[in-house]
């Protein structure tokens, strides 16, 4: 399983994402579903994957290969496009076309294969965005009235969400309820693991401010799950 | 969509169930998923259920005709049960015989009709018991080190449950953890709805002690809910 959470504020946009795969309950592993693309001062970008990591690596493979051509059009390469929008296409075509790929080979076997995306980022002239990339290729987009997009295991993580995130949330707010979503995650279902990736796109700056990755046992992660779930029973206890 | 959840607490038994039912999200009906069954004195028993309506209204149909007959013997009839053991493993049987015949008329037409069941109660000379009942007739049972059980949409109110549930916690605070963790689901999932359906069953008094239906802008409930996003919001204003 997989938790991926962003947050599209006017400040700028939130990345995070855990890091476990598992092939089976008893093989679990560490991948990294957090990629970032930029262009420093003119394009910055961050995108999440979650489910079959056969259909995201090949995606993004694919991506690459097309990023490396220095005669790819702008309707083909993400450092070309000419919008985010273009990019969240070009990033929905070549899912839509991996996932038929991979799945027509699975069908014979009677298995399938998905998987989704987020994509956040600005490119000088346009405004942050944060796109849901589905496996058909079709996008849905963040808007003011729900500022957050997840994909994954997105229940246990989303109250906090709900009731602390609007798009005048601060950069630092939104860094805090994003980990705060991610600690309820992490608690609840084993799937969701540390380390933790973190990206940060200021609104404007077309740069990755922020980008960290948070260790299992990291100090500040620690005390701050702590402090909310002193603040959640303190809250319960005093509760009329 | 449906959520209830029970707890079985040193003090008692705590069961809380919503009572939407929906038939398509165009057809949306209020359904009691909560029913009693008490010898005062003697045993108290509660059942709650989700899934599919023909399944669990069949089951319960045919549990109450076996009540009704004065020459049920104990394996047939949950008021002359000798355990608690003994009422799961009717409803399981029931459940399981309901399930398998609607099934086979659902997979001529590729349908399937699922349900499941949470089962709470004490009888005299035993301890207070909570079962979860897979439609499969097996179940599951409620334990010190996870003393609370749920069906239906059972994600959104589990972290606060997590946090906040023991054996050694008090009834009032079973109460106030169960209607806060419905709160969560109400607010988070639609399909979830009031009224509720509240009911207490402390240990060692072979009666149901509370049993209240909560309806929509219940004072108290809705006060109680108010406090709750007032205390996540400062708890997460005042993190470090």
């Amino acid at each position: 399983m997989t938790y991926c959470v962003g947050l599209r504020l006017d400040a700028g946009l939130v990345l995070l994402s855990d890091t476990r795969t598992n092939a089976g309950i008893d093989n679990v592993s560490v991948y990294r579903k957090m990629f970032t693309f930029e262009v420093p001062g003119e394009r910055a970008m961050v995108l999440m994957t979650a489910g079959n990591l056969s259909v995201t690596q090949t995606v993004l493979a694919k991506i690459r290969h097309r990023m490396a051509n220095t005669e790819a059009s702008a309707s083909e390469s993400i450092l070309r496009a000419e919008s985010m929008l273009e990019v969240a296409e070009i990033f929905g075509r070549t899912l839509h076309q991996v996932s038929l790929d991979i799945n027509s080979k699975m069908k014979a076997m009677e298995q399938q294969a998905s998987a989704s995306m987020l994509l956040a980022g600005q490119r000088r002239g346009g405004q942050p965005r944060l796109f849901l990339i589905y496996q058909q290729g079709n996008f849905i987009e963040a808007t003011d009235d729900t500022p957050y997009l997840q994909i994954g295991e997105h229940k246990y993580g989303k109250p906090i969400l709900d009731r602390v995130v609007t798009p005048a949330t601060s950069l630092e707010d939104g860094r805090k309820a994003a980990l705060l979503s991610m600690d309820s995650t992490l608690r609840s279902n084993l799937s969701v693991g540390m380390p933790l990736d973190l990206a940060i796109i200021p609104t404007n700056e077309f740069r990755i401010a922020t980008h960290q990755r948070i260790e299992a046992g990291d100090p500040t992660f620690s005390q701050m799950s702590e402090a909310w779930s002193q603040t959640l029973r303190d809250g319960f206890a005093n509760m009329p």
